[in-house]
């Protein structure tokens, strides 16, 4: 799972050079080559991503009821790639925070988004299988896979509110995150998605224009909507400015949006190529006042 | 809904009387007789009642994306009734809190409660149905009842978290309330009492000692772990002391396990008669240094 993650964003030694246009920003926007070196970004993507695997593991022991923490931690292991929670602690690190402040928040968000994945995996009597999601093997009953995202996601509100920490008069910052991965994940983000992913499926073969409307919009609130909380709550975290915080949740929206569309939904789609490249334009635009390590290694994300 | 909820609990005019012993109990236990007449508490329970529906109305309005926003203002109003989210603001009142301290509480509670009570209904593909849940009447279809639960979880604790006032520095409170709530949801709480549920029920029918302790552990993890958060929550927000906390989360389990037994799964055991009135007296043996009208009213949730 997690240590694997994000491996693939980085496409051999190569040194990529985005050029970004700069009609469509208020202020004059400065043309900025960006390096991203593999060598330099994969250590650091491994060693966050491992943080978080250690964080989850240590977070769910195979403990009493084993009958509910062994499929659970199954399924956290197990679950397909997400960049959020990596990118949640690179926003982080971005606007200056340390490791540690966004950890527990990664960790909720890989659990939450597992959650979400089993249930749309679930076999449900008379639901037809949209042709977007691919058939998966069932490791339990659907009485199990119905249940333990039940627990997860509480687990996970849980891991939040308890990465309240007095010495560092964070209530604030953990409550708004709170609010914020919430909102990404019930009706108005991730449920949506995949409300309309279900209802408009049917329609997948027939026009290629409303084809690609469908797809941006199950993009934006699922892969885009877990993206922009994701980096919108490192940066709170990480004490960031409110100018900040916006430019990096924009960032997270392309971001997750460039991911849904080149691996999840809409990989098949060949009209979704000059989308996919506004989209990264759009992506390092947001990143134009950050500098440092940390930004290198951040705009590598674009790269799906 | 919520405006039916609870009236059955009191029985007409009369005059309760209940003795509580006193070995049980580490300081000496006043035996103190309680006057429950029903025209005062039922417009307490009332008012209580029609705050909670009202709060829940205004924060589910009919808006986009409305095939989200519409199931679930339906199943929120039509769910079976529970009295948690009422005990949640009523332990509130009995601590010296004010009611708006813990109606989002008690909406949230409402709303985490139906969330888990859809999905208990889920036809699920090869799930055997426990002979405890009657069948029901399916309004929407599987992937609505699948989707529409996993918005509502989210939105409880968003709005738990949007009830930090800065004006009452009460963050702390808000954070307690919401790892409470995450644990009674979720894997050491209702989700574990839902497995247990389902895994132990096709020995329904073959021992009644057996029956018996199944039926107290589901009911202990159930109602009795919803309604003991529900209690110890309205405490914490109306700003009692630890002990009363505690008082008040024990009389809470007491409480819903009496409801469990008495018209949940256990309704039709005739071996619990005597459980239940143990409980009863364990339950009003909490309530000893409690005074004043409220006392009265909290008084007569034991007589499910």
């Amino acid at each position: 799972m997690a240590v694997a993650l994000l491996h693939h964003l980085l496409d051999g030694n190569q040194t990529l050079h985005f050029l970004s246009k700069s009609s469509a920003c208020r202020r004059p926007f400065t043309l900025r080559p960006i390096r991203v070196t593999m060598s330099h970004n994969q250590s650091y993507w491994t060693s966050i991503n491992g943080e978080i695997e250690a964080h989850l593991k240590q977070t769910i022991p195979l403990r009493p009821p084993l009958e509910v923490f062994e499929p659970m931690r199954h399924f956290v292991l197990s679950a397909p790639e997400t960049t959020a929670p990596a990118l949640c602690v690179a926003a982080c690190e971005l606007v200056g925070g340390h490791r540690d402040q966004s950890i527990a928040t990664a960790s909720a968000l890989h659990l939450m988004y597992t959650a979400s994945f089993v249930h749309e995996q679930l076999p449900l009597t008379d639901r037809p299988r949209p042709k977007s999601r691919p058939m998966t093997h069932h490791t339990y009953n659907p009485n199990i896979e119905l249940l333990i995202p039940d627990a997860m996601v509480p687990f996970g509100f849980e891991l939040l509110a308890k990465a309240d920490d007095p010495t560092q008069n964070n209530s604030d910052r953990i409550l708004r995150v709170i609010i914020e991965i919430a909102r990404a994940m019930g009706s108005q983000g991730m449920v949506e998605g995949q409300y309309h992913e279900l209802e408009s499926s049917s329609q997948w073969d027939n026009e290629e224009v409303s084809n690609i409307a469908w797809i941006e919009h199950v993009c934006k609130k699922k892969d885009g909507g877990l993206h922009a909380c994701a980096a919108m709550c490192g940066a709170i975290l990480g004490g960031g400015g409110e100018e900040e915080i916006e430019k990096l949740r924009r960032f997270g929206l392309y971001v997750g949006m460039i991911r849904g569309m080149s691996s999840g939904i809409g990989k098949k789609e060949k009209g979704l190529v000059r989308v996919v490249e506004e989209l990264r334009n759009l992506a390092l635009k947001e990143l134009d006042e950050f500098e440092g390590g940390k930004f290198e290694a951040i705009s590598s994300f674009v790269n799906a």
